[in-house]
This record gives C-alpha cells, structure tokens and sequence, in this order.
C-alpha cells in the first residue's frame, strides 16, 4: 500500500466503528471516484466543520446560532427534553410527538472515561431554567453513565422547583418475553401501569 | 438536520456498506474532530486521488508510474497472478510467499453491472505476455462472475502458449465438514489429492 493511501485509511480507521479492514475498503473506493466526486467528498468534510456549530440555546449542532427547533415559536417552551448527543434528538423527533424544546449534552458523565459535568453543557442547561419550564424530561440513555448522569441532573434541577423526570424503561415494543433479559424484564415488572 | 451536514452523511452513504445510520454517526464524528483533524481527512481524501495513480505494468495503484513490485527485479518475472482488485492482491502478498508478478483486472467481467472485458485492464494484461511468462494464474474471487471472468481469460491466454491455472477451490483451513457449503464440498472432493 502506498504511504498517501496509508494515511487515508488511517483517516478513516480513526472513525467510530471503522476497523482496518472496511477503511482500507473505504480508501480503495476513494481512489474509484471521479476527481469531481472526491473534491466534493473533502470540500463536504471541510464545510460541515465550518459551517456547523452549536446552537446558543439548546447546544445542538445548527447552522445559525439559533437552531430551527429553539427559533420555532410554535413549540412549546414548558418542557426541556434532555439528550446526550444529536443523534438522540434526532430520534425523538422522528416521533413526531414532542413538540417542546430540547437540550444536548454532547456525553455523559463517564468518570472511566475522564469525562466530568464541567465536560457536558450543563451550565447552558441550567441558564435556561427560567419560570417558563415547567418539565426538564432527561433523556439519557439506558446505560450506567446515563443512569448517573440522570440522577446528577435530576439532584441539580430540582431546587429550581421544576419537575424532572426519566424515560421509562420497559419492554420495547413487539418484543417477547422470552428474549427480554432480565433486568429490562424486572424494570417492566417494577414500572407496570394500572388498566 | 442541517443541510452542510446532510450533504455530509450522503457522501459517507455513498461508500461501500454504509448505510444511513453508520453515513449519520460518521458525519457526527467529523464535528466532533478538531478543525485540524477534518482538515487532515479532507487534504488525505485530494492527496490519495491525485498521487495514487494506476502502475503502468500491472495496473495496481501505485505513485510511481512502476509500482514497487513490478521495478523488485528480485522477483520472478516468469509467473503472473491475476486479480479483481488491489485488496486481492494484498492478500496475496501478506502470505509471503509469491515472489511472482501480478495484474490487476479492476473489476470482473458481470453482464449483470454492465461490465465487459473492454471495461478491464486486459489488454494490458495480454500485453505483457512475452516469452518470459511461464504461467498465468487466475486469481478471481470463487464467484459466478470471477469464475466467467476466470474462464475468458483462460481462452484468451491459451493460444499464446502459456500455462494457465486456477485457485483451488476446497475446504478452507481451520473449518468443520459440518459447516462446509455444499458446493464447496463437492468441490473439495473433486478436487481431493493423493496421499
């Protein structure tokens, strides 16, 4: 492999999920391209570098400093969904049923990884925290970190008198029991709704 | 999200085995890097198209105009493996143990894909038969179309009075009888040796 190629597949093998193997794939499929299509590939990298940033407000990734989401008056300003990432709130809006206003973290606390609160965009969470909120729903994900990045919020929003609340664990939808394992299964049995 | 970033994702989606989800964490992943790391990525994407070109001899992608194996005069000229693409070839050499010449084809002949044997580096190939080739080795994946591809070159070469050979197909090393295809163990039959 020659060293220009090499580098390439270094590039690529530093991204999440990447092994040698597929970013040598990946570099080989580089080399296939047009001139055109692989400018436009390096220009796409750079541009999203530069014209991506975060939102003032809510800390997601937008290309003006306030994103569409928190520039929307017709969203609701009561409730604070709280995300580690954009990709979680991505997820949620393709339910298409929240329609408040929402928070990114960019991580969780993960001690192991070095990561502490002052790392997060807890302080810009906390600004916001004025007499229009009245729900800061947190949104973590279902892992350990998020379980103790959730209690760690949830001890600091509550002097504000706001209600805070988690995601409810459960069985996901159109599983079996069978193949539940046996935490989720315990957390469904703990969280059971009345009819 | 926004439209820099989605013209992102689509150029991640457009390679091999990427799908929307993987296209959407790596874009992600370029954010999150340095401005001089997406810098980095961007420069090694331009760099491998314009200094990665094809080997004169045997096509593989090479900077100089003679990549490195073709100007090893340590080689042996006398035996020519022939491959679909460079990885093929890499594999080939990280047994260590061919110390021949190769070509590379840059693609098998698929009817299917629109691809003829014009769209392939053959009469490149067939060019390079002098009288110092001893043997020509077909080395195309075990597909339908490596195995088409496999026997147009054998009728090609044939008539220049060349040895022409294939792969063995066969069990691979390390695997169960149990868990063999069958095709492959009706190969493995066919083909048995003698103790």
């Amino acid at each position: 492999m020659t060293p220009t190629l090499e580098k390439l597949v270094n590039c690529f093998s530093s991204l999440p999920n990447i092994g040698k193997k597929s970013a040598t794939r990946l570099a080989y499929r580089i080399l296939e391209m047009t001139e055109e299509e692989a400018n436009a590939f390096a220009s796409a990298i750079i541009e999203a570098k530069q014209n991506v940033k975060l939102c003032t407000v809510c800390q997601s990734y937008s290309e003006e400093s306030v994103c569409p989401i928190c520039a929307n008056t017709q969203r609701g300003i009561d409730t604070i969904i709280v995300v580690e990432d954009n990709k979680a709130l991505e997820a949620i809006e393709e339910t298409n049923e929240f329609n408040g206003k929402y928070h990114v973290l960019h991580g969780i606390i993960s001690p192991v990884d070095n990561i502490g609160p002052e790392q997060l965009k807890i302080k810009e969470l906390l600004a916001r925290l004025n007499e229009d909120v009245k729900e800061v729903i947190i949104a973590t994900n279902p892992s350990v970190e998020g379980e103790a990045t959730a209690m760690y919020l949830g001890r600091l929003i509550k002097p504000f008198g706001i209600k805070v609340s988690r995601l409810a664990y459960g069985l996901p939808v159109g599983a079996t029991l069978e193949y539940a394992d046996s935490i989720t299964l315990l957390k469904a049995i703990e969280g059971r709704t009345e009819f």
